[in-house]
């Protein structure tokens, strides 16, 4: 049986996206994944490469939310310290993992370097694995932590074989309509129609578009029949507004 | 007399962007602006519309950063709470700001419209205000909390009105080289010189592009002297490991 609502904390570590020199995409590709899975993210924390914000962080997260889902910080360099953390988190000592060596050591270099890459066989003693299609060492996960690499192409990689081992629950859709009209306009039916429906979560989001005002109104829940019934009313609230719905989305 | 260090936090209030249908843009944005003006981001949460998660972080963020930014939930419909949570946060009433009312009055709209925009107007008590010169409401900032909207040409606009608002500290600077090596390549010597520099950071972050890997080197300190010395070495680095030291820049 699953649970009603599954929800996630996802953690970027890296100063990267919080100086500015990247920009981050993991966020919306967990999100849209995660979401189709029947899990909800419930908050991201962006934090920097710190031992003892990372620990903590992991603790907090850990405690809070079903699942936790982090990206970066466990290459070969100094600056990776994830997996040290995570096990640092979890009273755990930081063991090489026999799967991941026997990867790295099926690729000879010379020794410096295969000393280097080695590091990132060291997980938490008692991990499981997360593997990597994308060819490099694998992710690892331990508890309801999964821990993943912070390239794009590396993490969705190793997300995407994780599909089937976790458990999601209800199956958050979503229906969405434009209007070319300011919120203002709709503001007041709007909010009483979010009274109304307590069990749905109705945004707003205003945006400009060549130059012309428009918003985009988004019902959130996991009735599909109260989801179209509302997309209806919205559609119809456009339309007394003096604009026409449109670009109409099921998600 | 400047700080030798300013440190923000920032607070991206946003449904949208946790359930994956926006692309946050606002982070990188801040990121770049603000450590123009000498102040480093230490953590960025992006958090749901749900008053008491916006009340405790923004508390515990204004006791915590030396500047707290956030953006989003400003406008005028039901699911735009920010403003009644920083009042709470800070205890104080939310109260309409007379200058904010002035500038919506004086576009006249039917009596509807105009209540549901004069939402827009309300600020807590003794929240001085953030100009606006993409012409909407203004936003706001009380304490060391600064209050800006979620559309980033909105955001963007407001944040340039603050470049001489803010006192920042010293400035963390920049230098980065790219090496099409592996990371491992160099992980030991990385390694080495950041013991013998504890005054800098140096980041490490490989990339796949058309099939190479590589790695850009991301020295950032706040003395150029030592950031240039620091390059230099990198690039001999990453020759004796047999490449070459391409795309330098100095930020």
């Amino acid at each position: 049986m699953s649970k009603a609502l599954v929800q996630a904390g996802v953690i970027i570590i890296g100063n990267e996206i919080l100086s500015g020199r990247t920009q981050d995409t993991n966020v919306i590709h967990l999100a849209d994944k995660l979401n189709n899975w029947g899990i909800k993210i419930a908050e991201t924390r962006i934090i920097p490469d710190i031992e003892e914000v990372i620990v903590e962080t992991v603790r907090h997260f850990s405690a809070t939310w079903d699942y936790v889902f982090t990206t970066g910080g466990i290459g070969p360099t100094h600056d990776d310290i994830t997996a040290a953390c995570i096990a640092k988190a979890f009273n755990k000592n930081l063991v090489e993992h026999p799967e991941i060596v026997a990867l790295i050591q099926s690729r000879p270099v010379e020794p410096e370097v295969m000393k280097s890459r080695l590091l990132m066989a060291r997980v938490p003693e008692g991990a499981g694995l997360i593997e990597n299609p994308s060819g490099g060492p694998q992710g690892f996960f331990i508890e309801n932590v999964y821990v993943m690499a912070g390239i794009p192409r590396v993490m969705q990689a190793m997300l995407s074989t994780l599909e089937n081992q976790l458990e999601g629950g209800l199956k958050v859709l979503s229906r969405s309509v434009t209007g070319y009209l300011g919120e203002s306009e709709i503001a007041t039916d709007l909010g009483a129609l979010q009274v109304k429906h307590p069990e749905v979560d109705i945004g707003s989001y205003p945006f400009s578009r060549d130059g012309n005002y428009g918003t985009t109104l988004v019902i959130r829940g996991t009735d599909a029949a109260i989801l179209d019934h509302l997309l209806k009313v919205i559609c119809e609230l456009i339309q007394i507004a003096g604009a026409s719905p449109e670009d109409i989305q099921h998600g």
